[in-house]
């Protein structure tokens, strides 16, 4: 496409993003040449870290830099509550919300038999060790609410309600087959505001 | 925004590119995260080699990984027509349609007195060295068809055509204030085919 091999490469690393086609990915990539070399390597660099020094937090798998994710580590949160999601970037949006005071739990995918995952491919045996710990009151299920997610929280408060804790779901204020992570801060508000018991 | 320091610079870094927000670039910081080590790494090499392995060409501006870039190289290519475009991705663009066989002259940038951009900012010197060589017949005028690129390209050919060459501009197949990087090949085509002398 373009003339040269070290420039294409650069495109094709562009293009390999969900969401951007090889036009976008061009201008990108002539976009990193016209930054300064220091920006540049910076770029390069805040990906090369974000493999090595990031790694999945041993108690609730959100990606963390140090021995524990800074939620896990914070005791001054409710570590009573356990918010479960399908990924880490479900937490970012609800801590923007900031009125969510408990901890989370990554599961890292939805159980889905049609794409081949089941429950142990995901974090649930971990989930129901921790659902089962002392002093857990809530457990609330804030998968994304599409039929994968539904049924994931379904087949997740079957195993905990035995076991003691509160199992509650996002109330329906967010538009069904929708995206968790696009929400807008006030939908989610709410949503966390009218969360019933399943 | 997410809850550590190493994520963070990813997404400001991703949220720096053009048209990338927020949301946006989070998503693009933690689709990396998804990434195998391997494509990561990958993608890191392909933007500090960008930047190390990729120059401007000596003669046309345009960037490159060799000595000369492999347009001005190609000797099969009519050396007696000089396209002047302002940034090396318009020259991508023309490429795309393949009917063009001159070569390129890249201004990197427009005058514009506005921004504090005069002719002495730009490749214009040597433009004018080159066009004043033995066997230069054309040159076509290729910028945008905006205020900057017009005006640029009317001071250009007042300056070109004591010189001898025939001096042409881009007909105006093109809708006015478009961007040519993202012109259809057709319409650019059409643009070339009927170019006028200025």
């Amino acid at each position: 496409m373009s003339s040269n091999p070290t420039l294409d490469r650069l495109i094709d690393c562009f293009a390999s993003l969900p969401g951007v086609g090889r036009k976008s990915a061009a201008r990108l990539a002539y976009h990193v040449l016209d930054m300064s070399d220091e920006e540049a390597f910076d770029f390069a660099e805040a990906i090369r870290e974000s493999k090595t020094k990031l790694h999945e937090c041993p108690i609730c798998h959100n990606y963390t830099d140090s021995d524990h994710c800074r939620i896990c580590g914070d005791l001054s949160r409710d570590h009573g509550i356990i918010c479960v999601v399908e990924s880490p970037r479900d937490i970012t949006a609800i801590e923007r919300m900031r009125e969510y005071k408990g901890v989370y739990h990554v599961l890292h995918g939805l159980i889905s038999p049609m794409d081949g995952i089941g429950p142990e491919q995901l974090y649930i045996k971990d989930l129901v060790k921790r659902a089962a710990e002392d002093g857990i009151k809530e457990v609330i299920m804030a998968t994304n609410p599409t039929a994968e997610g539904e049924s994931t929280a379904l087949y997740l408060s079957k195993l905990i309600k035995p076991l003691g804790p509160k199992v509650t779901r996002l109330a329906y204020g967010m538009p069904v087959g929708g995206n968790l992570e696009y929400a807008d801060d006030v939908t989610l508000y709410r949503a966390m505001e009218g969360r019933n018991e399943l």
